[in-house]
């Protein structure tokens, strides 16, 4: 059995998995640990050793390590450095070819941790036999990666499918990245909560307000809140999900995708939003009504989405690069 | 010589041009009819007697025409057939490839206006060698073109390259498409125009307010005025600069191109917004700084950039969509 080794480096967790090559969606060993807060040589370290303990497990069983993918939450130049990364700040200027490939001996390929949750909904999810797609991962912020004509975009430089700070609000919510209104103040997570908070603030949403709950209810709370009925969560998630198609509807009008995935961890309560954000999306696309609509779905690989791609993305590089 | 035709068909004129492909700016000969207002067969009829045209005068000079491209104001379909135009009604539902096919005797490509001026630039004009571009140009509307790869991307449908009518104001000025706050409602030349009037109607611009104008000034006026010092205008100038940065920096975090061209009509007033755009743009790309800068750069072809590239595109189809 062939296997691939992906490795997903988040803000709090290093998640390392093995990948059936002949089954892409399976995942055959993985192995977890927190993301270390020194400097990039510990981030290498942690990487490495995630690594190399799905490995040895992998080669125990019998099976073939054929190729290693890391999945990194920032811009991964071509040379697979990270550049810049507001959630990993420490982990800048890692250069993870090197080390990972010295320790596995096999070929290692780098990207941003989006691109490489979109590679594995492709090969192995919700996009299955798509070439034209958009993954946006709705977690802190907004990610994304474009495929089109069935392969990944990387720009320039590596950094394309940022769609998290496209400015759909001049005016509106400052952002860390030192602009107002970027598209992730209102469609993340973290806008979500935001939204529940400003309701708040207004008196527009007593349900929201708790002791236990002093800075506003979190995502799964207000979630939970929708699912039992109450009307000031539901009113938050429709404001989110006009929000969402919002930006959705700017993304299929510059790329017009077939498919629209939604991921990352707000889609476990993606029925509390996408039948509102299709709705809002799809009429106001140019043209709409002498076009086929864009589908826009769920993602279905839920957080090991990104391991999984990175090893798929590292298996697959040779192969699909020249296609 | 061989010689590939380009039809561009506009709002007000069909313009065709016939394209040296041993010199590909080079025109060697070209037609210029209004566009007419009849419907989708007197338009056929329009672009099939300017191709002949030229197409004549081609091969009396002893050189052959070997392929001949349609440039269409709207979404263009893969079968070539016009589904939208907000400026082109009369034209929606034209398919041009039989009739020109028929004509000619030679393969031919539809495509969007746009994509074809976007080709233009890559293989002739300013961005030659570059294989990662974004064109926009600016008009009525902004149109747009994408090529990843040295590949223009069609989306799923071909309609990818729709910038225009990404929101970037919900809260915005209403647009024709039904929408509010759309791009091309502040970064096209109405866009330019609209700035003009509300400054005039706020009374901050006095100098722009003329009997000659009741309806404010045109984009060419305002160029005149900004040029001639005159501080509303240049006010007004400065103001289309931000917005159209904004967008920039937008589609730049989206697609990472290494290059951005701006085209269009408005390109002849560029030395007056496009150094302001380029200041307000780079510095807001996510990770500026960690960065190489993308160059943002005025388009060289000029309105034949479309037919050129109709020209141009059709020519390459066949060797360049197996590339």
């Amino acid at each position: 059995m062939a296997v691939a080794i992906g490795v997903d480096v988040g803000g709090t967790k290093v998640l390392a998995v093995g990948v059936d090559l002949a089954s892409p969606g399976r995942v055959v060993a993985s192995s977890r640990v927190a993301t270390p807060g020194g400097g990039t040589e510990d981030l290498a370290a942690a990487v490495v050793a995630g690594a190399v303990s799905v490995a040895d497990r992998v080669v125990a069983s019998g099976a073939t390590v054929v190729a290693a993918g890391v999945g990194l939450p920032g811009l991964v130049d071509v040379d697979g450095c990270l550049r810049a990364a507001p959630n990993l700040s420490q982990g800048v200027g890692a250069t993870l070819r090197a080390p990972l490939g010295d320790a596995l001996r096999v070929p290692v390929v780098v990207d941003n941790d989006a691109n490489c949750a979109t590679w594995a909904e492709v090969v192995a999810g919700a996009g299955r036999g798509a070439r034209e797609v958009v993954l946006v991962t709705l977690g802190t912020g907004i990610g994304g990666g474009l495929v089109s004509g069935g392969r990944l975009l990387h720009g320039g430089h590596g950094f394309a499918g940022e769609p998290g700070h496209m400015v759909v609000d001049p005016s509106g919510a400052p952002c860390p990245c030192g602009r107002r209104g970027c598209w992730e103040r209102y469609a993340s997570g973290s806008g979500l909560e935001r939204l529940a908070r400003e309701a708040a603030g207004r008196g527009e949403a007593p349900s929201l307000v708790s002791p236990e709950d002093p800075r506003g209810p979190s995502g799964e709370r207000l979630a939970e809140l929708a699912r039992a009925g109450d009307g000031a969560a539901t009113a938050v998630f429709a404001t989110f999900a006009g929000w969402l198609g919002l930006g959705l509807a700017n993304l299929v009008n510059l790329l017009d995708p077939e498919l629209v995935l939604v991921g990352g961890g707000l889609v476990d309560a993606a029925e509390l939003y996408l039948g509102r954000a299709r709705e809002v999306a799809l009429p106001s696309v140019m043209g709409a009504g002498s076009r086929p609509p864009t589908r826009i779905e769920a993602a279905t690989l839920g957080p090991e989405a990104g391991a999984i791609g990175a090893a798929l993305l590292a298996a697959g590089e040779g192969a699909r690069s020249r296609g």
